[in-house]
């Protein structure tokens, strides 16, 4: 993802305090209150500008969501289609996913979505991709017992390793498209990458997994 | 696969016991002496027509083979090349693979080739799919500890099913590739049904998953 400098989006992310959460760790053991229900939370990790988690809390409205990405100036663009939808079971949170521990309990989180993570082609960044094991064990942390993550992209070489790593940490694989478009998967909805990618003719792939 | 009637097939099969094992249950416990010597014995269960198992044989001539197929008028095949190839690595075995525990001591068997095993697509049929977990659990029980079943498809739905399979079976993969003729995976031999399909420009998934 192209990042331009855009040095007001952080004054951007201040001016919304109730749609962007400032002060995470504050809210470690307290999620309840931050949402004022005791739905379940959804998150998302690496957002990016947000039509993925937007379109899901429109479509879920019994479920509590959260947008988690890193890059402050990629992250504006999600708030602005938070600014205009009002959705009260929607927050977003500019934080790098490396600390997720120290914003949730475990179990306060009950599903993990990771869509189009950056692939990390190389052997030697594999530790950087959001399926590797170091981050199997963040999610693991933060979900409940048996507590899923599901995750969706159109990189085959990142869905191979991610489908070996997720064997080797003795998660159980739950489903698996290889095709998911040309698939009878319902109620997919599409990310900004997923749009881009399956317009090329890219294969899109998904998988579900549980911990256990 | 399509067969055709062939009543001197059986026939011909009793002919050559020198490559086609006739009563395998007695083998049992004793394969070695059937190899006369102490090489570890691989197997492809659903061995077709035999053009993959007679060049894994002359590949890797430290390595004893056993290629099983239930279907007389198509193991035939098999014979013919192996008639002319005169391997003394390679056995073939005219038997359906539910009894392979019949045959087979715990350990007797050191891998389990499967190469396009028909997909029975059909959700009511699964069980007849050789990833099923029936037979995995034959497999495990003429495999050593940690022992390994390789597997290539061109049919994404058998592939998805059994990537969950296995996973579901508490095996660990150690090898996905979601195209294999674009891949650099070495030493590829390729099967009748693999270059028929992959003329067609189809997929090759291949994977490797180890007992555990
Ligand atoms: C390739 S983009 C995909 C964006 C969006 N999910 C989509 O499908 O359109 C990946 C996003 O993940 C974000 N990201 C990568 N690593 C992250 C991390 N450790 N924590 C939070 N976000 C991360 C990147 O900044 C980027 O915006
Ligand atoms: C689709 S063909 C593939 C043949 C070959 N492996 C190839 O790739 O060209 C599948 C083969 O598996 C055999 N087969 C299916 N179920 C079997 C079983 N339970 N035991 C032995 N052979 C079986 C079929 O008779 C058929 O010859």
């Amino acid at each position: 993802m192209r990042v331009r400098h855009k040095p007001w989006a952080e004054e951007r992310l201040k001016d919304f305090p109730q749609y962007v959460i400032q002060q995470p760790e504050s809210h470690k053991g307290k999620w309840r209150e931050v949402f004022g229900n005791s739905n379940p939370i959804y998150i998302e990790v690496g957002t990016g500008k947000g039509r993925f988690i937007t379109e899901m809390a429109k479509a879920h409205p019994n479920v509590n969501f959260i947008g988690i990405e890193v890059f402050t100036s990629v992250i504006v663009t999600a708030l602005d289609l938070l600014i205009e939808s009002e959705l009260p079971n929607l927050k977003l949170m500019n934080v790098d996913a490396v600390n997720l521990r120290d914003y949730f309990d475990k179990g306060e989180v009950n599903r993990v979505y990771l869509n189009f993570s950056d692939p990390w082609p190389k052997k030697r960044h594999a530790k950087r991709r959001l399926t590797y094991k170091t981050f199997l064990s963040i999610y693991e942390d933060i979900l409940p017992k048996q507590g899923e993550i599901h995750f969706k992209t159109d990189n085959q070489g990142l869905f191979e390793s991610s489908l070996m790593s997720i064997s080797e940490y003795g998660m159980l694989l739950t489903f698996v498209s290889l095709d998911l478009h040309n698939s009878d998967f319902e109620g997919n909805i599409m990310t900004e990458y997923e749009e881009k990618f399956s317009n090329k003719g890219d294969r899109i792939y998904r998988l579900e997994a549980r911990f256990q």
